[in-house]
């Protein structure tokens, strides 16, 4: 089985925007920017929010992280991200989700300005996509898709399942591979049967947000399998997805591990993104 | 086989709309109003418009075509638009595709108001809708699910199938049976071996444009068979639709004809659409 490696392509990624972000910087004296607007205290948002800092810093753009406490008010909320679409250094902005209850994350969506919007979640952004006019799309799905070019993995004709119809993976990740003219088929928790369908498919993307759900009777034989998943295995336990990765060895085609998977590809994506905004702005495309 | 008959559901809508419409002109002294805007002297869209304007008056809505000369420019197009969007006793606004090849349409349906867009067309309308927040859903798919609804046929749980992957109708109608909690495949042009998937479908909806391409060895026995397509049977022949629905009669558990099937209902959720924007625009929802 071939082991899609994350890790490796999102760094070939980072490599061909290193040179992008030193052109940027020549003709305008600043890097691409991306701002990320984090409120609250959650722990594994603070993880997520400082290694897409430290992935910026590592090609050369730059990055600020907008701590803003649990108690923000959803004014102070909106002030804070009208001050980003104005401010002429920011390229992108990312609003780090979930967000305190008592903030309404659609309100928020509805504030960043299209051209800032790093991980395309605006309803005109969303819009774009849906009608295949997006220059910039959701980073998860979009990573997906330049994994699976790196490696050479021809997307036409293929039959496909997305396990999964959330906003950011599933209905955009469907809809990038019909556009790559496979034919897809979205499965959800309402699913009869969902092993009938992933065992017809030639590639799967699995989104369902449980840990280790599937395994190899889920897949036929040659499949080409992507995890979308993260769970942490019980208090202080491995990081796993949601598939049983270790049983697809001698069976799938090729997999995602996770970590080391999807993930990265998240990530530079996003930074990917940025980078493209910026260059839209400054009218370099 | 029970034929599903838009006609007759439409007539039902209209019926449930027109205490709206009287409610609305007692309290703001006028009816909801279309404007539909219409470029150019192709035949079948001044049929179409016609039929809009006729079906609004049925009703008692208010309706105005705007006809603009094949000469339009892309800017006199705009202005129109604008006018349109500043008129407050205008409150859906329909243009009329296809439009001359050198006016730009993507350019047009971002002039469109949101709150006006009696299609939901515009970036901001369709990003709304994929992500699950729209009052106002495209005419065609939302049609279908009205139909369906008023025959009691549920859509939860069931296999569909959606042939064709339009802005339009494809891709919406895909979304709103995946909302219904339907497991939807979306194939299309690019799809081998078709009938393999529709054959396995409870439901299939077919938006694919080609005349009476499929039949009944494409479906299953009992299958709900929803036809999208409309075309002209040769030049003064009849009309006909995707599918061959004479060959469905004693197969399939429901189907749509063509003429008067869904047909009726695009036009019955335009109206639909133009009354709720109107309510909504004056406070009433």
């Amino acid at each position: 089985m071939l082991v899609l490696n994350g890790k490796e392509v999102a760094k070939e990624v980072r490599s061909s925007l290193a040179p992008r972000v030193t052109r940027f910087m020549k003709e305008f004296g600043r890097a691409p920017h991306l701002a990320v607007v984090l409120v609250g205290d959650d722990g594994a948002s603070h993880v997520y929010v400082k290694n897409k800092k430290i992935a910026c810093e590592s090609i050369g753009m730059s990055s600020t992280i907008h701590n803003m406490p649990t108690s923000t008010t959803q004014q102070e909320l909106d002030d804070k991200i009208q001050e980003l679409n104005q401010d002429p250094a920011v390229d992108g902005i990312l609003v780090q989700f979930p967000l305190p209850k008592h903030l309404n994350s659609d309100e928020v969506l509805r504030q960043i300005a299209p051209g800032k919007d790093a991980d395309s979640l605006t309803y005109e952004s969303m819009g774009l996509f849906f009608a295949g006019r997006a220059d910039v799309k959701p980073c998860t799905p979009e990573g997906v898709m330049t994994m699976l070019r790196h490696y050479g993995i021809a997307v036409e004709g293929k039959r496909a399942v997305v396990v999964g119809r959330s906003n950011i993976v599933g209905k955009p990740m469907a809809q990038l591979l019909t556009d790559a003219n496979a034919t897809v088929t979205v499965c959800h928790s309402r699913t009869k049967n969902l092993s009938e369908f992933t065992r017809q498919a030639d590639l799967v993307v699995v989104a369902a947000g449980k840990a280790r759900m599937l395994g190899k009777e889920d897949f036929k034989k040659d499949a080409i399998v992507i995890d979308v998943g993260i769970h942490r295995d019980g208090p202080g336990g491995k990081l796993c997805g949601d598939v049983r990765f270790e049983e697809l060895t001698q069976w799938a085609q090729a997999a995602t591990p996770v970590p080391g998977g999807v993930g990265p590809m998240t990530i530079a994506t996003l930074l990917q993104n940025t980078c493209l905004l910026a260059e839209k702005r400054a009218g370099l495309r």
